[in-house]
C-alpha cells in the first residue's frame, strides 16, 4: 500500500518546466486519433504525434487519446500544437493531482481520477482532458484503455454524439469515468456483506484487518472521487462558452452519477466504522466467555485441592490427638468428600445465578 | 442484506439507452388510470398503456400509476406518448436512484423514496413521477400500491383534490410517501426501547447484532430520505410555472414532516452510538465481575494450598531435627491452621479494602 | 422512556382533516381569557369557546389561552371563528411538532417546546400560538400552565406590556418558554457534577446507566430545542407586518438566551462523551489492578507449591541413592526453604522492577 | 467543578426588571474614573458613581471602569445617567453571558469573557462595556482589575490612545481580554506536555482524570471564547458610527489573535482525545503484559505439579504391580524430572515461539 | 514535544510596541539583496540594512531576504524605510502567527508556515512578506534559507521571473514554500506504510507511540497549514492592485498544491485514527489469545490435580473400610489414570468445539 501516490517537481522549480522529482516509467504508449464528423470518419492507431498535425488542419473534431505515461517531450509537442498551458502540461506529468477543472482562453482543461481494481485493492488512475473548439486531447496514465465503448458509438455513429461538439464527447468520456465507480462499489458493498458474516460468525485477526483495508480504500478513493463534484458543479454553474446548455442536461446526470457514488462511499464507511465497533466488542465478549470458563473450572477445584491437601499433611495422630483426628473417624473420608461435594454445590448455585452458564 | 441495491448500465453505454447491467426482474404489472376533473371521474385497472391513449386527448387531468417494474419498452412507449426526457426515463429503469427532481420544458421529473418494510429489515423502493399541464404518471417499483388512500379520496371528492391542478395530486402522493417514514420510525422507537431494556439487564453477543442492524438500517434509511429535502426545497424555491403558490403552503407542510424524519433518524442514530459504547462497557464491567471472583478464590487458597504442600514433604524429623519440627509440637496442627487462617483473614481484610465485594 | 413522541395522521389522509392515528387522551381542559388594553382588563377562567366569542369584537387586545388536550371540535371551532388555516390546525392536534413559524396573511403561527421536568426525566411540551392584529390564542398541551407569571403583568400593569401589541404578548411567552430552559440545564449540571464524583470514586453499572440517560435525555432535548433558533431567527430577519421593531430587540434577547441553551446543552453532550470514556478507561485500569494481585499471588505460590509437591513424591531413598537425596540431609528441609524464598524473593524483585506495586 | 454559571432571572420575570434567581454576592466594588484628551488627564478612584457626573458634563473622553459585582442599583443610576437600555443592563447583573455585541441607537454594548486562572482551573469572568460618542463604562465581574495596563498607557500618553476616540480605547480593553488567552493556553500547553511525560511512562488514575480534567476545561472555555470571533466579526463588518476605518485594523489584530485562541483550542482538544485513546490502549497493553506473565508461570508450572502430585497418591506398588512402578525403578525420580524439565522446555519454546517473551 | 510555539508579547502592551513575553534568541543573521530586472541583476550578501538602502532609490526591482530571527531594532529601520505598519512588523516579531494576508495601502503583508523536518519531527517556520510596487522584502526565522532555488532561476534568467512584477516573486516564494509540504507528507506516508507493517505483525508499545506522535504532528502541521487556503483565496479573489491577472493564473496552482496538501493531510488523519482502533482491538485480540492458552491449560490439569491430591491424603484404608478403597483394588492405579485421562479428554473435546485452538 503506498499512500502518497503523487508525482511532483523539486519545490523551487519553475512553472512548467515538466521536470518529475522521480523518474517517469518508460511504459507502453499508444496515441489513437479520431476524426469524425456528422458525415465523415476517420480512426488511426498507434501513430506519432507528427503524424497526427494534418489532421488538426481539418474543421471536423478531432480527438487524440494519448494512452501510457507521456513523456515531456510529448507534452511539449502537444503543448506548442495545440497552444495549451505550461502548468496544465505539468498537471498532465505530475500525475495524481486532484480532479479539477482550468478554463484557459479558448480552451478548457479537466482533470479526472478514474476508478480501477489493480492487484485486488482499488486505486485511481489521472484522465486530463484539453478541450478546444474542434479538438480534445485526452491522456490516460494507465494499463488499459477504458475508452473503447466510446469508440465504438463514435463507429456505429450511435445516437447523436457524431453530430454534437467537443462538450459531447467531453460529457461522453466524463460520463464513462464516473460510472467505473459502480461496478467497484458493488464489488466493496460484496466484500463488505462477506465481513458482516465473518463478523457474526468467528471474527478472527483477518477480519479486522480486512476491515482496517476497506476503510483505508475508502479514504483514498474518497479523496480522489471527492472533488468532481465540482469539476461537474463548475462546468454547469460556470460560463463557459464551449459547454453549451444542451450539454448541460446530460452534465446534470454525470453530476447526479458523482452524488450517488460520495452517497455510497460516505455510507460504506459509516458502516465499516459500526463493524470496527461490533469487532471490538465481539473480541471483548469471547474474552468474557473464556474467562468464565476459567473462573468456573479455577473456583470449582481450587479450595478442594486445598482441603485434600490438609489431609496429605504428615501431621501423625500419634504424635498428638489434636492432628488432623478425622482420619480415624470411621466415616472421615466420606466427611471429607461431603465437604468438597458440598463447596462444589454451592459454587455452582452461586454461578447459576450469577448467569454465568 | 444488500447493501448496493441501485441498477445501473454498463459504464460507457449511450445515454438514455434503457439498457441495465442486470436483468430486471419481470414482476407483476399494473396499470391503473384515473381521469379526472371537478365534475368528470373514471377509473381504470389492468389496462395496456395503448388503452391509456384515448383520456391523454381530454382536457381533464389524468393520471396513469404503473405499479412494478416497468420493462423498457413501456418506458419507450409512456417516452414517445408525453415526450419525456430519455435521461428521466432511464432514471426510472436504473431504480435506486437518489431522491431528485428535474425540470425539463413543460414538464417536472420527481424521484422519491418510498419507506418499506421488508423481511423484518427497512428498504426504500423507488417512485418516479412525471408531471405536465394536465397529466401525471407515477411508477413504484415494489409490491404493495402506496397510493390507494389518495384514489379514495379523489373517488369520494375529499377536500379540494379534484379541483385543484397536478400539482396538487403531485403533492398528494408526495405526501404519502414521506408520511410513511413516521409509522416505520415509530417502529424503529420501539426496537429501541426494547434494546435499551436488554441493556440494563444482561447484555448478550444479540444485543451487539441488534445494535449494529439497527445502526446499519438508520444509515441505508438515511441516504435515501435525507435527499427529499432537497427535491422538496427545490419545488418551494425554484420557480417551476406547473407548481402553484396554494400547493406551496401544502408543500412546505411536507417539508417540515421530511425535516421531523430526518431528524428522528438523526436522534436515533446518535442513541445507537452510545448505546454501543454503553455495551462495550457493560462487557468490560462484567468481565470485571468475573476476574474479581477468580482473583478472591484464586488468592485465597493458593498460598494455604502452598502451606499444607509444605507439609506433605517426606522430610523426616527423625532424620534431621531441623526437618519440620511442628509436626512433633503438640498443637503443631492446630499452629498450621492458624496461619492458614490468618493468612485468608488478611486478605479478605485487603479485598474488604478495596471494595472487591 | 418511549423516543416517538410525534403524533401523526395515517398515510394519505386528506390535509387539514384533524384525525390522529391514536387516541388523543381525553384530559382536563381549561380556556383562559384576558380581553385587555391600556386602560381596560377583564380575566375569564374555565369558560366555554362560545362563551369567548362576544370579547373578539372588541377592538382590545384578547388573549386566549388552552390548556390541556384540545379536541378536535374545539379546534375546529377555534379555525372558524378566527379564520386559521387547517394545516396550522392540523399541527396544534398532531403534537410533538418540531418549533417553527409559518405566516398566513394577517397571521402568525408559532409552535414551540416547553422543556419540563416529568416522572425524573426531561420532556417536551408543544405551544402553539396563533397571532393576529388584536388577538392571540396559545394551546398548551400539558398539565402546569407556564405562563401565570405573565398573566400577573398584565394584571398588575407590569413594564408596557399593556399598551404594547399582540407581538409582544408574543415575546412574552416565548420568553417564558425559552427560560424555562435555565433551571432545567441547571439542574442536569448538578446530575453531571453528581456523577463526575462518583466517576472519582467506585464507578458502578450504575454510573455507566446514568451517563447514558443523561445523553439520550440532552440528545432528545436538542431534537425538540434547535429549532427554536430559526424560529425565533425567522421572526427577526422575515418581513411579519405584525412584528414590530421595537419587539425585535427583545426578541433579540429571547435569541441570545436561546443560543446560550443550545451552547450549554453542547458542551454537557460533549462532557458526557468524555466521561464515558472516562468510564471506560476506569473499568479497564480497575480489571488491571484486579489482574495484578491475581498475578502477583499466582507467580509467588505456584512454583513453590511446585517445589513442595516434589518432595512429597513418594520415592523412597532407601530403594535408589537416586531417589531425592535432600531427604537424608541435614539441612535438606531448610535448603528447600532457602529455593523457595530465594524464588519468591526473586519474583518482588521482578515485579517491583515492572512497578506492580 | 460548577458547570452551570449563568445567573438568570426566574422565566415569566418582566424585561429588564433587574432580578435574579439567586443572590448576587455583596463583594468589594471599586470605581475608577479616567478623564482624558490629548492635552487633559484626570483619574480618580473608589468614588461613588454621583461623584462622577460632573466629569460627563466635560467633552473630553470619560472612562468609569466598575470593579466586583454591580448591585441593581448601581446599575439603575448608570443607566440612567448614560440612557443605556434596561436589557444590556440586565445582561450586566446576569453574568455568565456569551460574549456578544448589541447596537443600541448612538451606543454600543459589547460583552467579552476573560479566561482566569482560579484555584488550579481555569474559569471566565463577564467584561460587559457600553460606549458612546464620549464616555466608555466598563464592567468587570471579577477580583483583579485586569486593565492596570491600559491606565498605565493612557497616563504615560504612550501611542496615540489619548488623541484617538472612545473606540481606540474600547480596542485596547478587548485587546487585554483576547490576549490574556495566550498566557493561559501556553500554561495548558505545559499541562499536555506534562501529560505525555505521563503516558509514555506509567500511566495511573490520575493520568486518567488529568486528561479529563483537561478536556473539560477546554470545553468550557470554548464556549465561552468561541463567540467572540463574532464580536469582532460584528464589529469589523457593521456600519457602526462609532467604529472608525482605523481602529478597524487593530480590530482585525484583534479578530486574528482570536482565531489563534480557538486554533490553539481545537488542536488541544484533538491532542486529548488521541490522548485518552492512547491511554485507553496503555492499559490494554499493560494488562495484557499482567497477563503473559500470569499464564507463562501458571502454565509451566501447573502441569509439573500435577506429576507430582501423582507420584504423591498412596497407590502402594506392594499392593499391586501396575501401581506405579517407576517408584522402584532406580533412575524413576530422574525420569520424572526428565519429563517435567521436557514439558517445562517444550511450553518455553512455545512461548517463545508465540513471542510471548 | 512543544505544543505552544506561539510567540507574543505580555497582555496590555501598546499595539506595535515590538516586544515579546520572552526574550528572542539572538541566533546568527544574515540579510541577502538582490537586486534586477530584465536586463539588470546585482546580488549582495551579509551587508546590513544601511547598505542596502541606496537600492531602494533604483526603480529596479529589490528583494531583501532576512535570514534568522530579526530583532526588533532592525524591525524598526525596514519599517521607517518601506513604511511599514507598525502591526505588521509586530506579527513578524511575535512568530508562530497563522498564515494571513493583510493589504495597508500600496503594500501587501503576507505571513506562510513553512513546514520543516527538525530532530525526526516535523515543525513550521514562519515566512512573512511585504510586498510593495517595487520592492519585496521576507522574513524567514530559520535555520537554512529555502529560497536558493528562486535566487538560482532569478540568476539563471529563467523563465520571465525577471520580467515580472514583484507579484511574480511574491508567487516564487509562496510556491516554494507550498511545495515543501510534499516531500514532507511523502515521507509521514513511509512513516504510516511502516506503521502498518507494525500492526500486521506484533504490535508493541512502541507502535502505539508512533501512531499518536504521527497523529500529534498531523494536527499540528494542519493548525499551520490550513489557514493558507485563505491566503491564497484572498490573494486570488481580493482586489489587490499588485496582483496582476497572469499571475492570478500561477496563484491558482499555489491553491490547488494547497488543497491536496490538505487532502493528504486529512485523510493521512482519518487513517490514523483507524490504525489507533485496529491497534486497540489487536491488543485486545492478543490478550484472547494469551487467556485462551491459560484457561485450556488451566482447565486441563487443575481438576487432575485434584483428584491425584485425593489419593495423597492420609486416610488409611486399614482404619475405615470407606477409605479409598481403590487404593487396595489391582487396577485402582489404572482406574485413577483412566479418570484423569477421560476429563481431559472431554475438557478437549469441549474446548475444541468452542473453536478454542
Amino acid at each position: 500500500m503506498t499512500y502518497f501516490t503523487k508525482r511532483y517537481h523539486p519545490p523551487g522549480t519553475a512553472p512548467g518546466a515538466l521536470t518529475t522529482a522521480e523518474a517517469i516509467p518508460a511504459g507502453p504508449l499508444t496515441l489513437r486519433l479520431i476524426d469524425y464528423g456528422a458525415t465523415e470518419y476517420a480512426e488511426k492507431e498507434n501513430l506519432t504525434f507528427e503524424e497526427c498535425l494534418p489532421y488538426l488542419a481539418h474543421p471536423t473534431m478531432t480527438w487524440i487519446h494519448v494512452q501510457g505515461s507521456a513523456p515531456p517531450d510529448l507534452l511539449r509537442q502537444v503543448g506548442a500544437a495545440f497552444g495549451l498551458h505550461p502548468l496544465a502540461l505539468e498537471d498532465v506529468l505530475n500525475s495524481g493531482q486532484r480532479p479539477k477543472t482550468e478554463s484557459y482562453d479558448g480552451q478548457l482543461f479537466v482533470v479526472m481520477s478514474l476508478p480501477v481494481r489493480r492487484n485486488g485493492s482499488i486505486a485511481t488512475e489521472q484522465v486530463s482532458m484539453f478541450m478546444g473548439g474542434n479538438f480534445l486531447v485526452s491522456f490516460h496514465e494507465g494499463g488499459e484503455d477504458p475508452f473503447e465503448p466510446v469508440r465504438k458509438r463514435l463507429r456505429n455513429h450511435a445516437g447523436h454524439i457524431r453530430e454534437a461538439g467537443p462538450d459531447h464527447l467531453l460529457y461522453a468520456l466524463m460520463d464513462v469515468i464516473i460510472d467505473r465507480g459502480f461496478p467497484i462499489l458493488e464489488e466493496v458493498g460484496e466484500w463488505i456483506e462477506d465481513l458482516e458474516e465473518d463478523l457474526l460468525g468467528k471474527p478472527s485477526k483477518n477480519t479486522l484487518h480486512a476491515i482496517h483495508n476497506i476503510k483505508r480504500e475508502l479514504l483514498l478513493l474518497r479523496r480522489m472521487l471527492w472533488p468532481q463534484r465540482e469539476v461537474l458543479n463548475s462546468l454547469l454553474r460556470g460560463d463557459h462558452a464551449l459547454i453549451h446548455d444542451i450539454t448541460k442536461t446530460y452534465l446534470r446526470d454525470c453530476y447526479d452519477h458523482t452524488i450517488q457514488v460520495m452517497d455510497l462511499l460516505e455510507t460504506y464507511r459509516d458502516i465499516m466504522t459500526s463493524m470496527l465497533d461490533v469487532y471490538l466488542s465481539s473480541v471483548s465478549m469471547r474474552l468474557n466467555d473464556v474467562m468464565r470458563v476459567l473462573t468456573v473450572i479455577a473456583t470449582l477445584f481450587i479450595p478442594p485441592t486445598f482441603i485434600v491437601g490438609v489431609y496429605g499433611m504428615n501431621f501423625d495422630h500419634a504424635t498428638s490427638p489434636w492432628n488432623m483426628p478425622e482420619l480415624e473417624w470411621k466415616y472421615g473420608y466420606l466427611f471429607v468428600w461431603m465437604i468438597i461435594i458440598g463447596m462444589m454445590g454451592g459454587m455452582l448455585v452461586y454461578f447459576k445465578r450469577k448467569k454465568w452458564f
